[in-house]
């Protein structure tokens, strides 16, 4: 199967003043959270469900991040975050994400993480669903 | 009993870029994070213990504040959160703070809340302990 | 002129993890984020425009929020911020805020800001713009 | 020159609940907003001083950070950041941090972060400083 049909999303984001620092530019943890939103938009389009999450205790948890800081980006800038699932094992799987911004073709940040599922409280690593990286989700998740 | 008396703390904070924002100065919404800091610094104080949190579910919730912002405080600055134990009935009490910057005095911001204990899931209130605000425990929590 | 012909927004956000604490719900100091994001929107709506703010130094800073919690908000949740211009004077405006989730009809919060313009840096204060509240805009802003 | 001689720094944090989230430990991205707190403390050590920054308008920014989250922490644990500097070249610094948690002696987090000195706005790179590492000014910055 050909990587380039996995999963994917596109999600667009305004930068704010909550999301800038005094060098006049956007944080550079805050990428991290406009990672995760797109992530979470990923998931959501895979079958994740909050109401099962909560039911299960499964959450999907970040092990590992890299995350290449290109360009700044500054307040106001409409910038947008494309994410894809990149690569799986049976137990964990990597997403791949372009910060850029369109209105000049920047490419602001790229960011690799990978991700396992746990069973929280305790930590314990559960399997990937069968059907990964289609859904998210095989019923019993 | 004259409410001067009753338990207070002071917090020192370095103003950090990740506290700051595009406009050059600490972000409104974090001086909430500095005060949180300060009055959780407090709770600790008085007798919370977060393995009682944990165990009985039973948290401390902000329900209303009340912050003024008189001067901005930038990149670098060190300051200082005082905050204490304002008043109190049965089930709600109110915490004061000011935020200053000790180098010249200035009044930064300052700040009311009222906080309840709920029972966590389900969001129950629960009667502040007795003893409440000479301590945070009575035992049972 | 009714205040209820004031210029008005309506801002949906859904829960994100980074939004929640560990008591399983949105961590009080992120419904300011959530307001400032649907206040940042109602300013664009205005007129307000980033390259003049960054141009100008003219920032519309929060001098007082007022905020009650009226009930959680958890993880997935989808809310919305309904948003509006209160009330002003020539150097100074009000914003009203209430946080609603939709699906079942909750306030979560409501909350009233108090803004003012301010040259930075340094901080001078700005008389608002001829024509606001229905324009943030003057042409010299 | 030996690299365990270069400068360190090892900072001390409480968790507090703005610091987890809803699956009961600390949220991702806040680890980087830890060992920010350590990496500037590190910078202040090292001579770096927020007078010059602001004259200057020249920072230290993160060009790209790698990330393994190990165990996770919860709310009320300390935990220590142990920061240093790892390697250089004329315009660019890396550090290493680990973050432990000394209760257990379990690492959390290790982490590593390359930095280089730009001129803002406009994002100038600038090099470092003579003397470097064992000092983050030069007279000129």
């Amino acid at each position: 199967m050909d990587g380039t049909n996995y999963p994917s999303i596109s999600t667009e984001i305004q930068v704010m003043y909550y999301d800038t620092d005094a060098a006049g530019v956007v944080h550079n943890t805050v990428y991290l959270r406009f990672i995760e939103l797109a992530r979470t938009q990923l998931a959501i389009q895979m079958g994740m469900d909050f109401d099962e999450v909560r039911r299960t205790g499964i959450h999907a948890v970040v092990t590992r991040t890299e995350i290449d800081y290109k360009k700044p980006a500054a307040l106001g800038d409409v910038i947008v975050v494309h994410g894809r699932i990149d690569e799986f094992s049976r137990i964990r799987f990597w997403c791949a994400f372009e910060v850029v911004r369109p209105s000049d073709g920047v490419l602001l940040a790229s960011c690799r993480q990978s991700l396992a599922l746990v069973q929280m409280p305790g930590g314990r690593p559960v399997r990937l669903p069968e059907g990964f990286p289609m859904t998210f989700s095989d019923g019993s998740l």
